[in-house]
């Protein structure tokens, strides 16, 4: 497999060649059946269209992709200029796709169709927060408001990337977190989960489509108070 | 499903149901096959038999799979007395096949099997080192050693479980590193990674078929430094 090193020779970010090909045939794909809508994908940027946009992430997780590891997932949104109205994560080696619309959110494995649904969780102390590394956190602000949420759930799992996004939507993880998110990274889940019953806004409670610090609640009584402690100050 | 507490109101250690009915369908299958060889698992204990004892984790990794994650597995090691003399780890949810009796390793999926390999890595800048959480190291000695191993590597990847030492395994990742691991979580990755070319032992740099601290590498050469940094003081 061929890795590249996309950030330049300082940092490590690999783009392999199969991201590459992956939004390529996506963007030629999508071309072809509606010529008129707009694409913005992370290998290769924006090309404006009529007001929709495909906005495509075609490997989230590449790390861990090129880690051998499993969760991870191409991630495809239509945006509509002010919020993504469909989303889907697809995990084609496990055949694993989570779709949503806002109202209503899906799975499908080998043809089977089920809904999605968030679970019930009244209280931080039961929650299973999921996010995908300690290191994402920077020094400071937010390790202390991340730091302060971990400390008051029951358990925090790492390593998700999109897939702890999709566990939410699945109803088995309470919390996701994740910082220095970019609009591909996002706007596909956000229809998912909300299609889900869940919620998703940014660390300062706004709207989380423009990607940054974003946390997703299942049960969205979770929400304020996970809030509060993600931005307390050491 | 049906989630309890193994370790009392205090902590949280989950143990599914199906921890537990897969343990007891593997016991029953192997008493039936061999009834003069020993069995030893996670949930139901010790049985002696001939000095050949089948060495089960029905999931390794409970927590990912509470999650809806997907780094998780069966483990099944055949120990001898003295060492696991062959190991497997299967995914069944994925459908992945991992085995090793320490002289070669292979995977299978869909029928399809294919020899393992480790990959070369001749120095740690260029590592990709992996473990489960952050969380595992005990502050003191365990956690400085681990962050002056992390330091060293190209990129840490978290969320593992068994599943990272596959990858290693597979030629995806360099060094595994756990804490506090009990004979059953590690005894079927042992011939699985030395079957591949890798190395495995404690921390100390003794034998890792107890548990314990726990270091594995796919490229030998990396095993010394690495060593040295996990036991470096803060």
């Amino acid at each position: 497999m061929q890795v590249r090193n996309k950030a330049g020779e300082g940092a490590f970010d690999p783009v392999t060649e199969a991201d590459r090909a992956c939004e390529r045939a996506l963007r030629a794909a999508i071309s072809a059946a509606w010529p008129e809508h707009g694409l913005y994908g992370e290998e290769f940027g924006h090309q404006p269209g009529n007001g929709l946009t495909w906005v495509i992430d075609p490997i989230d997780g590449t790390r861990g992709f090129a880690a051998g590891m499993l969760h991870w997932g191409l991630l495809l949104a239509l945006f509509d200029g002010q919020r993504p109205i469909i989303g889907v994560l697809r995990q084609p080696f496990v055949d694993e796709t989570f779709w949503g619309d806002g109202e209503q959110a899906g799975y499908e494995r080998a043809g089977q169709p089920e809904p999605l649904a968030v679970r019930a969780c009244a209280d931080l102390s039961s929650a299973t927060l999921a996010t995908t590394s300690p290191d994402l956190f920077k020094p400071g602000a937010e390790a202390a408001g991340f730091a302060a949420l971990s400390a008051q759930v029951r358990m925090t799992r790492y390593g998700g990337d999109c897939y702890h996004f999709a566990s939410l939507a699945m109803g088995h993880v309470d919390l996701a977190v994740e910082t220095g998110l970019k609009p591909y990274d996002i706007q596909a889940l956000i229809p998912l989960i909300e299609g889900a019953g869940g919620q998703v806004t940014a660390w300062d409670g706004g709207d989380a489509a423009m990607g940054g610090n974003v946390l997703a609640s299942g049960d969205p009584a979770l929400h304020e108070r996970a809030l509060e402690l993600l931005n307390s100050r050491p």
